[in-house]
This record gives structure tokens, C-alpha cells and sequence, in this order.
């Protein structure tokens, strides 16, 4: 967040004279027909002018009056691991703060990487789920939107979220788990497959699809580009005017 | 956060001729002598003028330069169970609020009641603490400066607090363990005292004091109101500018 320092206001106030002086001394000149006067008056005005200026801003600067609160929102990417939510949720990001709103990136990596031991149990992830909730609600309250992207496989744990947080926007990666595997870069799914990884989503544990997605998307069939551009029209379209 | 409606400045404009406009007539009145064309003179630059300064407004919106950020700053607040954390970080935040800056009150209840499962082992404790340190620090990521008040009893993770976030000063409130005793009215103590209660700091579970507090307040020597004021003067001094 930023605050307008004096310097701004100054500088401000001289941008402003350089455009409103013009004007007066053109008045004047078609007026009265004489130049020089016409100038000498623009002169005066500019130094008494620039004073009046500054201390207007300041004063407005003092006043909360026609300054509209930003609504924040909840973009949340749900979905089967592999299944494109870091990759989109991070492009749809970019998009996003290019609009010069008050924006924060959630992704379930980085916080597992903050607290390691988090665990995958159902109670575990549920837990994990209202802490996230908790700080999505926290940014919020500051006017903060958030594009998070997490596995939450349990529809309880989605609706938490959507209990605790405002304009939350579900949006539902769907790709069946024969693709995901084939996307297998990190090996993640070979890992579960034989039996290395417990409560992987998808292959030992369920994932439980969202009926209520504001926004689904078929990672099989839509290009990472597409996606992108349905998910930040959508945000345009509802939060962003 | 707000951002300036167009109504803003429209109406900032209007506000800004009058201003101008009078000045203008007095100038030109008293280079040419004739109030009558002085009049004239200011209503067409009145007409004119409005839309440049509406106009001059949205361009400056759009700008980022002078515009200074914000720079956050955690208290951290730290002591035995009923030293007054609580009381005065509520009071420190009033007060602060008065100032206009982006705030969050971060307290232990109220986070142990979103999740209440937490656990007050030193396991689950440092758990819970590195948790709040990555919400104060993606807070801070937005400029939202933390008032915070936890037991927080161990050393290990006030310094893992310390190393996440900016700005971090702690206060120490000191308080020998019977006058907190005396202070009692949640009846916790006596719970502890009786076994019924695990892990409690002060009791069966230690307090290791802090040895590097910015700020170390005896809160049986000093009243409420003086803590506020030493903890809002540090701030003051040294983050608001």
C-alpha cells in the first residue's frame, strides 16, 4: 500500500499550474487584447497558485469522502494433483496484478514448505484448510484478494472456505487421472501408485468432486492459455470494475 | 483499501475553482480595473478549467511516482498467562488505528478458536508460532502492519518470528507469577495449579524470558495507560513517519 508523500503534492501542484496558467493567460490576451499584461497577470497567479494548490491537496488528502473501498475476492483452484492448478493459478496471478489491485498468491507448496509437518490424514488436511481459511479472511478484511491453489480434495474442507472467506470463487480443474499420470513430472504419482505415498489424492484417497464450481475447466481439452483467459474475464466481469 | 472514485475528483475539481476562480477575478480585477470583464474572464476559465482538472486528476491516478510505501512493522506481544498482553495490545491498537495506518490485531484466542486443535505442547507450539509468522509476513508482503499478543514461551520460536518478518518489536511484559495469580479471574491458574490444566506456561510448562525485547514493561510497577503510551511512542518514533 502507498501513501502520496508531499513531494507528490508539490510537484502535482506545479503540473497543474503549467496547464491552468496557459489557459488564464489565453482568457486574458482574448479578453483585453493585450499580451503583456496578460502574462504578467499569469505570473502572479502562477506563484500565488501554486501555494493555494498544494494546500488544497493536502486538505483532500485529510478527507475519506469518494474513496470506495476495494472488494476483495477468493479465487480457489481445486483438483486432482497434476491436474494444472499451480501452472494456471500462477499465469491467472500475472493477469490479475496487472490491474493494480491489492493481490496475494496462495499455493499449498509453499506453505507446506513453511510448516513441513503438516500431514495429509483427512483431519489433518481439513485443519489445514481452516487455517488457510483464516488467513484468506485476514487479507480480506484488508481489502486483499488472493488466488490460492490447493489439492482440498474433501468437500467439508471447500465449504469451510467458503463459510469463512467473501466472493469466493471456486474454480474447478477437471482432468481424469490417466492424464494427470501422464503429466507425472514430479513422479508423484508413480510414488503412490506403489504404495510410497499415502493419502495421495486421487489413487489411495478420494477426491471429491465440487458440485458447486463457479467456474469448472477441463484441463484435457482447454489450453493453459484458455483457461487463463475464462478465469481473469470472469474476475473483470464480477470484482473488478 | 480505497481507491479515488471518479465522483472524487470530479467534486475535488469543483472544489479546487472556487478556490482558483475567485483568486483569478481578484488578479485580473486589479490589472485592468473592470470588475464586470474580470467576471467574465473567471466563468468561462471557471467552465473550461473544471474539465482540466478532472482530467489532470486521472492522469495523476494513473502514476505511481511519489507515492511512498508503507512500511510495516510487528509488535509482538509476549509474557505469562494474564501478565495483560491482551488489554494492552486491544488498547495499543486503538490507538494506533487513530493514525491511519493498514492494522491487524493477531490475537492467541482468537486464532485457537478458528482451529481450536492446536495443542500447547512445545512441538505444537513452535508449529503454531512459525504458522503466525507466515500470516504476519504475507500480511506485511501488503504493507498491513501486526499488533500480536501470544504466551509465545519459548525462545526458539520468538527467534523463528523474528526471522520471518520485518519491523519485529517485542514487548516483554513482566509480571512475577503471583501477581498474575492474583489476577486469576479466568481461573486458569488454579486449573493449572490443580493438574487439570497441561503444559501451562509459568506452572508446569516454563517461560524462558526474553533476552533481546525491544520494549520491557514491569506491568506490576506500571499502569495500563503508561504502557500504552512508551509502546505507541516507540511506534510512532520510529515506523510512522
Amino acid at each position: 500500500m502507498y501513501k502520496e508523500t508531499n513531494k507528490r503534492s508539490i510537484v502535482k501542484g506545479i503540473s497543474w499550474r503549467v496547464v491552468a496558467t496557459t489557459t488564464t493567460i489565453i482568457i486574458v490576451y482574448v479578453f483585453f487584447g493585450r499580451l503583456d499584461l496578460a502574462i504578467a497577470a499569469g505570473m502572479i497567479e502562477t506563484v500565488l497558485k501554486i501555494a493555494l494548490y498544494w494546500a488544497h491537496e493536502r486538505v483532500w488528502q485529510k478527507l475519506r469522502w469518494g474513496k470506495k473501498k476495494i472488494e476483495p475476492f477468493n479465487l480457489w483452484f481445486t483438483g486432482l494433483p497434476l491436474s494444472g492448478k499451480t501452472t494456471i493459478a500462477d499465469k491467472v496471478y500475472e493477469e490479475l496484478e496487472k490491474l493494480h489491485i491489492p493481490l496475494e498468491r496462495l499455493d499449498s507448496k509453499d506453505i507446506r514448505d513453511v510448516v513441513p509437518d503438516i500431514g495429509f490424514t483427512r483431519e489433518d488436511r481439513n485443519r489445514h484448510m481452516k487455517r488457510i481459511g483464516h488467513l484468506i479472511k485476514t487479507l480480506q478484511n484488508n481489502s486483499i484478494s488472493t488466488v490460492a491453489s490447493f489439492v482440498s480434495p474433501y468437500k467439508e474442507s471447500r465449504k469451510a472456505i467458503r463459510q469463512m472467506v467473501q466472493n469466493n470463487v471456486v474454480v474447478y480443474l477437471k482432468a481424469d487421472i490417466e492424464t494427470c499420470k501422464q503429466r507425472d513430472y514430479k513422479g508423484v504419482y508413480e510414488k503412490a501408485l506403489k504404495g510410497e505415498l499415502q493419502n495421495f489424492s486421487g489413487i489411495n484417497d478420494v477426491y471429491e468432486e465440487p458440485q458447486h464450481a463457479e467456474i469448472v475447466i477441463d484441463t484435457t481439452k482447454t489450453s493453459v492459455a484458455q483457461a487463463v483467459e475464462i478465469i481473469v474475464k470472469h474476475i473483470k466481469k464480477n470484482y473488478v470494475k
